[in-house]
């Protein structure tokens, strides 16, 4: 499943040299994850209740190909990927214009908490998948 | 004149308490203020170099009526008002639904660039203040 | 009581003017607010399983005096001041060297949880003011 | 060339959750970056000014080992590794006491404006590479 989303690149987003200062990508990410869970009715809130799940980030990264300044408007596309039974990976891309931006991942575990503390991980409900299928 | 804007509270916007960790509400009031730019063709860097000039910030404050969450969908409206000469100031108001949730200024001088380095106070074009009467 | 911490403007502090991005100043007011609790063998958790209280801000401001840039070393002044039974009053002063770069404050309720949800305010225990007398 | 800094994780640096918003370990890395190159008298305005060169990011990641809190004393240590001749690489490692909290990267391109606008690559030079040794 992809899922798409615009956003402008506001002052604050950027630093001195004129350009996005990078960490604000991976806000993005998360944001846009958030709302790719919105958009099927879920939220990290609704999966927690509905699933008792949370799904904590285990591995991110991101690749910056070219750079995007103030008032530039970007799209950012996920992809949900290579499911493994207890870990999703978001594939991100980040496209101003036709031009490439960035690309980046997250791979987010799916768990649950312990009675004593803690997390552990489990498996990704059948009906969680076929949502983002 | 009044502008408005909607927002989603992000998961990364909110503190250990649930709610919006309050900064962020600056952000928001800058974010605001230069999609209020943006609405009339104008922007930071257009504002520069049409008019050689930047707002930069001279006060602020916020007054917090009542907090928000994740996943809460706000409008923020922003109204100039109180003009002095070098001076403009940006009254905010947070809602979300009909519920008050914050209310805010930022008083921006309007300035030009010093020969010598620095910025100094300058009047503010009639033909900007048009554009948002 | 006074207390005072020292702080680098960091790269991804600062806007494409070259100054801080002013919401940080609001993000350092915090951090300064908490270090003090810290100072004092406190923190927000600590509030919370001592007193069964939170901290909530009511009303917060800033005046901008002179522009800091990366890697300025900032000192950041709280002062503890004008206690009211529920509230407190938390007052900023930045300075880089001897320049005055920006004041502030915060305005903190102290509050308890209520029963059915929300917070209701609350007198500000005895042996917490004596902390910051 | 190994550098290590201290942080505490600060009230505004986690999420609802309790634990650190990831994209601020980014935000950690490029500041400890930055604390690097000033415990060798440089800094991002004083390596434009000597070398004429930016240090932008090519490509970044982390993995998350085990979450850290609000309060946490954290230590970050960086190591400049596996020179190209256009690139650097530094190898991030977060600690709480003993316990391994996250490791990163930063791979950074040495650059130097053109003439006609943007960036090309440039070899660094080797009085830069002999300070981090």
């Amino acid at each position: 499943m992809r899922f798409e989303r615009e956003l402008t690149i506001e002052w604050g987003d950027c630093d001195e040299a004129g350009i996005v200062f990078y960490p604000n990508y991976f806000y993005w990410f998360d944001c846009t994850f958030q709302a790719m869970l919105r958009s099927k009715g879920l939220s990290q809130r609704e999966v927690r209740s509905r699933y008792g799940a949370v799904t904590p980030l285990v591995d991110v990264g991101a690749v910056f190909r070219s750079p995007v300044s103030y008032d530039d408007v970007v799209t950012i596309q996920a992809e949900l990927q290579e499911w493994a039974e207890r870990r999703m990976r978001i594939a991100y891309t980040v496209r101003c214009g036709n031009r490439l931006v960035a690309t980046g991942h997250e791979l987010r575990a799916w768990a649950v908490p312990r009675a004593e503390g803690g997390l552990k991980g489990a498996v990704i409900p059948e009906d969680f998948k076929r949502l983002f299928a």
